[in-house]
């Protein structure tokens, strides 16, 4: 057992009957027993409200929605439950958020639940002694770890490095670079369950002892390590350096070799 | 003006003073000028409800979620306002769909709008008259054109084929290929306003002017092209054969040469 820490585990799965549900449970059981500190929050029991809107800031002035929002931010005028759920991130080292991929991203409950806590001011557009923003491998949550748990009705083929539907990484950039990168987080390896509907008992199982052991390396692995933007690799327009992977693009060129 | 037939065009930005909805108001007025039939659907406005949850398919029987979600679909008891989009969307030639980039996704409200709107039985999971699954290139929704519109804060540059964000087309990947491939849908190529934060009166013109240009040509540019399922360039486990782009990873390779 070698995560140590605080942990942040969202859910965001309708059904309590689901395999989902299973290993969400499981996993928490795991973790405590191992004697992690584990906030678990399923996000459909708390009838999270995703929709980020002007009721959000209204306390806050502002020429546009993302000004209003870092005011409201630094005057601490945020809804309760979004100045909630930003404490649970602060005290957490390492963040989990486990759904089903829906339309090959996050359910619109988890997607809302970055769109409303992930503020301005808080996770991005804060800025160094220099002045310069904090963004892209640093940022308001700099050195926490996030980790998406991820199950899929497609076969495993289908999400691997040539499969049909896109490599489960590629897919998920918008929240492993986008999200977790941008904001100074360290992405890990998503963990995904696939070929996920209709398991039968061995399998679940099998499904719930795979994941108890990647739980147990958490705080230790290797994160995927995409380039910072302030590490000299990109041109004053944050494109990469012509002389880097030259003549190539695709995500993959923002990788660190 | 080459675009005809019906448009379906959904908006989801909370902030009626944004460029977005004046993009927005001034597309309509340009379509509506040309004399297209447009169907506005201002997601904000009306209230969407973005959380697909047990009770859009309470009515029905199934072991999944999925599965209840097909009976729902095939007998008609999914809520009344799911059934009236999926109208909207079997009238639309051509399918629109308006967003700040948030998180390099889409917002909640619209997410979700998939989530609910694109069921099992009505854009996926049909068979065809051998009994194979209609997707990837094919499936309830063959034919439409779907064209993203996206505002984002972003430089250009940042969100080109060498930018530190990702090129757009692999950002919006599981829009363009998960869901518009995917159901059978023409995904047609971004259009993208960057650097949208602050804009002054003479960008704004500009925007307008590159948008309603854009417009007049939906229905009759060539849209991205992915490689189909039933192409025979993929293995029954659903993995690029090795011969095609042989080595190579990435989502390029899914795009036909």
């Amino acid at each position: 057992m070698t995560t140590c820490g605080s942990i942040l585990w969202l859910l965001a799965h309708p059904d309590p009957g689901s395999l989902s549900h299973a290993l969400y449970r499981g996993g928490l059981q795991h973790l405590r027993r191992s004697g992690a500190r584990v906030a678990g929050q399923d996000l459909y029991a708390q009838g999270w409200n995703p929709v980020l809107s002007e009721d959000d800031t209204a306390a806050a002035a502002g020429a546009t929605l993302s000004d209003r929002q870092h005011r409201a931010t630094l005057d601490r005028t945020l809804p309760r439950e979004v100045l909630e759920h930003q404490q649970l991130v602060l005290d957490a080292q390492i963040v989990i958020v486990q759904f089903p991929l829906w339309w090959y991203g996050m359910p619109a409950i988890l997607k809302g639940w970055f769109d409303r806590v992930f503020t301005n001011g808080f996770a991005f557009g804060i800025r160094d002694a220099d002045g310069h923003v904090r963004k892209y491998g640093d940022g308001g949550l700099a050195g926490r770890r996030l980790l998406p748990i991820v199950t899929a009705g497609d076969r495993a083929g289908a999400l691997g490095p040539r499969g049909i539907s896109g490599d489960i990484e590629d897919i998920l950039w918008p929240l492993l670079h986008g999200t977790a990168h941008y904001t100074g987080m360290l992405p890990l390896r998503p963990h995904l369950v696939s070929s996920a509907n209709h398991v039968d008992a061995a399998t679940h199982r099998h499904h719930l002892r795979t994941l108890t052991e990647r739980l147990d390396t958490l705080g230790s692995e290797t994160p995927i390590r995409y380039r910072p933007l302030h590490s000299g690799d990109y041109t004053t327009t944050h494109e990469l350096r012509p002389h880097l992977r030259p003549g190539q693009g695709g995500l993959a060129i923002h990788r660190l070799p």
